[in-house]
């Protein structure tokens, strides 16, 4: 059975989200990786003990499977889009285009993914790339798998649970960790996520 | 706004599944189309007469658009791993080598999608590509949007709602409808997509 | 541990729904009732095997316990609605005071249930009494378990699933499934579960 | 339309849950209430704009209903249990029988509660009466509406998500929060709803 490894990040020192703040969410990361290997162990050791007799706990504990492997994947996007620290898209790129052609411009965007990020309760900012239709489509996302698009490759992860913020803001300051969050990109990594999807 | 258009399959006569239920499952991919944009305009309508009044239903519609988008997409790969009729996978291919490594055999394999296709409630199982680690994960999705893997290319899709086989079987027959589109598929789609996801 | 049994519904002739479909659903509730025993019995056991070692299993199996005790629960009061036959609401009666007060009229009520009941997906229309403000609240619940309204006594469930209708109706036929279902309702039943609810 | 007002809590100091945090909370449980005035107000507002043509945001906004009222309603059992602060359970009440029969003493009762209260992701540890049998159900509901069992009275409501606990504890204490809200616990309150439950 495969081994998923956890992944390192190259952060620098980031503007509006402190080092406590990026390591306790680091912390989360490391769990979500253990569990998906857990998850899938716990199948594999279930089915060994007693494939018929456990055959109920087996199916509903894949069923959790969206859940942890998403918890790992997403924070892996998330933290990837931090490496190299704020960077702004290049005006001349495709995903500029597409960007500007569906939001109008730059701003419009950030102020569309920011309205999406308010979203009642807790989850993820999503944005994905359609390739049949070359454009973006941004989803909200509850939890880490309530709601992908499926099969769309994904260019933007944003994630807006309380963890996410919580050690550096309040719940009511919520917009302030968006706007941090955002800052704090390199869009150039979003850039050629878009660029690589085909 | 782009507009999504419905996809036409050139289907032949399936064995297990009928005319009529083919057509009736074809009108509700038809929906899933037409909700798909109506959702979009639906947003862009309420924009346009009060973006902020109406900044709640705005978002709580976007929130349902993995459904539609989904039911839309899943729909598709569906119907077009149906096209040509059933068709063997290639011994030789990466898909069967990858299949082979995981799931022992093809029966193995076969065994496993089926036991997915069982659980409990209505959705759809799904076989994802990973591409980083070449192999290959299979998900059981709730409703169209419940559990999908983030990112992860799509090789094929089994319909695991009620619509989709009520019309040639009682619930309590779900197995022989899984093992006749088991029978119907064409391999070859689904090992091309195996070989196209990068 | 205490084992759930399968409730007897006494049904004559129904308009609309034809002995077998109802048949058909009947299984099905069987289904759940053996489910919500079997669950607690699969946690029970890998409890025994080693509850440590189990521990992910054992609570990814118990989160479902809410899709097999809703699905047998529900299905409870949908039968039991239609005990007795189709039969009004006494018009003097306290719910169709608190129904007139918050839709205007029965028709208007019945068109919101209609409403609701043919909301995009499949899962169920219930109405529970706010016993806090003597009124009832309607909601629309996915798959049995997703969005009930927490503590709040259920007076009325109208199952949604494809199952429920499929037999005797085509998808695209929904409402008229709805339309004989409401017509074949023992409001009598949902009147006494009103004033029984304190 | 009736509007639900947010009710006051008389709160003690209390031991291993700051004021802040206690403050911070009950300003997300007045965000629920005034969101469910809220998305009823803005059914009622596209209604009166275009029923026919807004019907699919209005289908879709109610679907909310539940995550926004149950937030409101668990946040209310959740600061209640805290009134009059820690109080055991009294050893001869009826309460105290179905748990010794259930759980086999109050400190199983307790590990019981505690292990569903540390289940992956977010929401609430609910104990729900099952009047019908006289024993009790324990169940883990994500986010506010996830698996909530249907029709049932709640005697318990312990909140997980990450504000109920971050302005005091990092995520790897969550044990630690749920000791405190525990030893916090008025449990009479708790058993006079399990008697007042019929």
């Amino acid at each position: 059975m495969h081994i998923y490894e956890e992944k390192k990040f190259n952060l620098l020192t980031l503007k509006g989200l402190s080092e406590k703040q990026i390591d306790v969410h680091l912390g989360l990361y490391s769990g979500y990786v253990k569990h998906v290997n857990h998850l899938r162990e716990q199948i594999k050791s279930l089915k060994e003990a007693d494939a018929e007799k456990y055959s109920y706990a087996i199916i509903e504990t894949r069923r959790r499977f969206g859940f942890e492997f998403n918890g790992m994947r997403m924070h892996e996007y998330y933290f990837l889009q931090l490496e190299g620290g704020g960077m702004a898209l290049d005006e001349n790129s495709n995903l500029t285009k597409a960007i500007s052609k569906k939001y109008g411009s730059l701003d419009g965007f950030i102020a569309h993914i920011t309205e999406i990020g308010m979203s009642r309760g807790i989850g993820w900012t999503i944005l994905y790339k359609d390739v049949e239709h070359n454009t973006i489509h941004t989803a909200w996302i509850s939890d880490h798998e309530l709601g992908q698009l499926g099969g769309m490759p994904i260019i933007f992860a944003m994630d807006m649970w309380e963890h996410a913020f919580m050690i550096d803001y309040l719940p009511t300051e919520k917009k302030q960790y968006i706007e941090a969050y955002i800052a704090n990109t390199n869009w150039k990594v979003v850039e050629n996520r878009f660029t690589k999807a085909t």
